[in-house]
């Protein structure tokens, strides 16, 4: 098992799913993006699930808006780990996204993390977590990047205080 | 085009859904009934959706709580009008189910209903409506209904003038 | 039975409307517009409602804002199937249209869609889908529309591939 | 102008709108119900308002849960002042109710009140305050039904101080 | 009695509350306009709402945010219709307001309008409405601004036609 | 400065904050409980908050439902710490009074705890804390109370452990 | 890496949690439960997790209601994966703790599942899936599992066709 | 007991929570500031509690946004008071940070004051106000704060009788 599977409804779900793949990158860890809709392209959405299954996908990652069903439907036809990043597109802020992706019925479940760019960030963070758990590299650059994390509170408080 | 599916995700579904066969059959429409489900079975549901279309189904009625996905499912997978009904199960009260079911993306409509039992009727109705675009019998018979709707007002307003 | 009414409650609702009827053009759909107010026209609405079904009005698109009443009131006065398009004016987001437009009591059913733009744009699929049930041709175009949106779909995968 | 009407959606309603109409019985105000219904009867709703004005209807309390659109549709049909009561019926609690009810367009008010049985005791002491402007002996009747209150309020201190 | 108070909790609810004023304005109403808080001037509030009542203030409109109280406070003080306009100040949008502004305790009603601009032009219609009871003269302007609210409808109508 | 005064808004409220007073009570806190109401008793309660702080009281705990305004009104005629413990009385499940509660304007603060049964408890313990930093008796109370808080969640983590 | 921690914040949240470990007993999978809470056992909780982190803990599933910090707190002490189940305790049925638990900041996720018995469920599912990256007989047995759902609805849908 | 001590989650609240330090400047309380996160430095922000307590910190102001643990977290650690101040970031306009605050858990309060701007400034006058009970001159000073406030509002009042 080689690699994430990174997913979105719309083109226009990009330029938040890229705070994704900017930590993936930053990981090292493999991965490839694809737009597919659970809605206007179901077949094939069902079919790169079963074909990215057979080539090693680990996990897939699912950005979507509004009614938001990808994560659920990838979720539906594999028993890979789905991760659910709810996007806050179209005037409901999300909420509709974030219900229609967390709320799913008993078995199938769906990873859910926060609505818009920092659950994008911890998508990636929580896979690579997954991930870790059989590849001690990760893991030791996942304990790294929680420090430097530390470091960058630190980092904060200091320009705070000097503004003080 | 001749019958109307009634879909539901989950056997626990069905009370609610009861509500909606019964007004069908009290307007004389053909329908068949089904649990299956957008998560655990989506495979035999994209299946049944070919397969009702290809029988004759002209219209879809799909009940589902929590993120519920089924409506939208089944929209993505022909061009029949699918009417979704928001279950209130679970302890959101349906407020999942009815942002899941009714936040769909362009080009992929669900015609969603009130949440719960009024919902559940009010699907059979839309879709006698529907159908009596073509049907002037159901067209009179609808009429007909809308005269008796008025009626039990009255009654009811009877029976509250007898209270005073 | 041979056209769409698509009504709003103020000319302020045009600009997401015209989403809807740009959908009815290229689907080759007839359709008249009128602004109209369930609570400041209530006579009109009600005397256009008769007038239109009379014409040959086979559904009717009803896009309002805050308490969104005009689908209900138009549902009231026909039995033809109404579309609600909820208009998210005001502070509340939408919230208010979405309530108030989908909330329905048993018997007179409106078929809503999303809130704001992507609403506008499915209620004319939605419409479509209706009237495609006894018009071969209007399918042949609904699958065409639906082939088209898998290619855009597949356009925007490659558009994201390419900026990998 | 010497009476008031206290309409309600459906008989359903009644438990709750008695809250109300026992308050205009205490205070002494005259007043007639109805059951009628915004989408079931709205001829009749709309006829009774024309009526109910020529026969001297100094202002309306409207009761109605879910899409609760009765207020704003005798609203629409006359200048009278029209109190909303939210009503709890349906699964989301009131708070469709009293979006539908209170989000009304500029031009075409309705007082609204809290959800349920506290805003029904409400509309009529809204009502009667209303009255009062032109009627000395119910202002009287307000200000001691206030002092009432007022003595009600210690009599439930002195109830509270007893139990310590 | 013979004038409106507008009331508002801060200077910041002016701009919309002159949407307010805009229409007594237009419809000849006398009032007067006050700075005056629930919360940071508790004691000029109760002094203010007595005084004005003294001098024969017919009814107040009160307009304000967040945790908006104006309204119930000044109905605490008197029995003079108490008309509530929800301020969305701050990042809640309004919810806070509107709830904190109608959810009154059974006793103590606050007729409540539409949450901002909408709500603000409201509550002077129906304080308009109210004094028409009493006023022969203002029922006829009232029913001449509706009559040319319906001009405004079919304007507009005229115009989404001609774009089209 | 010797005691704290626990104030509700009706008699209704009060099993919700006996869970207040018997948390006081454990601690050995010094209160006295009134119902005294915004809206109903406001004279009175300015009179008491008056009265109240030149009688020595410390700090406030005022638990209301709906439009909760009563530890506002608290606080608006006093500059003593204001704990307000929004009840969950009503349809909207306390998100009323939670709102109308806390989002207090600026220079008027509200100290909000939860909804409900938990909030009454973690008013008394707030106001603890509060009296505590003056009264180091308290001090160690409250940290004795805490470690049995722990040892409770060890106790209840042992009945588990013994259910596996 | 051998086993799960099965965590809540209270012995009220034992209920709901054992629908999570029903399902791990099922498959086979081996975990430990502790009653421990981020706000009463802060200090326990992150000894806990060191501890068990180093015994070999490969994952945290983590119940909580209310303003639901377990699992969060249970992630910023570890880079193991982190499932949250909000539990709907309180009066504001679960959305405090959905809120709560999904919306961490970027850098320390959370995996949210549904509110209540479906999350529990789902908890161990996913953490299931999660394991069985590294253990094909689990992958296996969750196969299996998903089969099972599918005969189980079937199972259902026959029970409904027999009531028809 | 000498000191205040303002934290923040992130250096991204900053701008918020300077609201509140001008508010203690300007009242004369002394305060230190610090970015420390529940989430992505719990121990440095246990161990700062722990030392801030000892140094002889009143008690602690909390600012953060989202899954808002902060407050919570920095309760958990000591028997202080602790003022939560939820801030909107994010798409969800501050009700996930709202109710991940307000909603403590009994035994362990977080005073909550409104979201955003409003709330940092009630921060620091709840804070004064908590100290005053022992420090007669910050309690004048509050008083003389709140005279202030009262001449503000006459002075809006008068800006707002200059235009009409």
């Amino acid at each position: 098992m080689s690699f994430i599977a990174v997913l979105m409804g719309s083109e226009s779900d990009w330029p938040i799913m890229q705070k994704c793949t900017e930590v993936l990158d930053r990981l090292g860890i493999g991965f490839e993006v694809r737009v597919t809709s659970a809605h206007r392209t179901p077949a094939a959405t069902a079919a790169y699930v079963a074909d990215a299954v057979e080539r090693g996908c680990a996990l897939f990652i699912c950005g979507a808006g509004m009614a938001a069903h990808l994560a659920g439907a990838v979720a539906a036809h594999c028993v890979r780990p789905v991760i659910g990043v709810p996007i806050n597109s179209g005037p409901l802020s999300g909420f509709d996204a974030l219900l229609a992706t967390v709320q799913m019925p008993g078995g199938i479940p769906v990873a859910t993390v926060a609505v818009g760019g920092a659950g994008a960030r911890n998508a990636a963070y929580l896979a690579a977590q997954i991930l870790a758990l059989g590849d001690p590299a990760l893991q030791t650059a996942l304990e790294a990047d929680r420090e430097r994390n530390r470091e960058k509170v630190q980092a904060q408080n200091a320009r705070v205080q000097s503004e003080l």
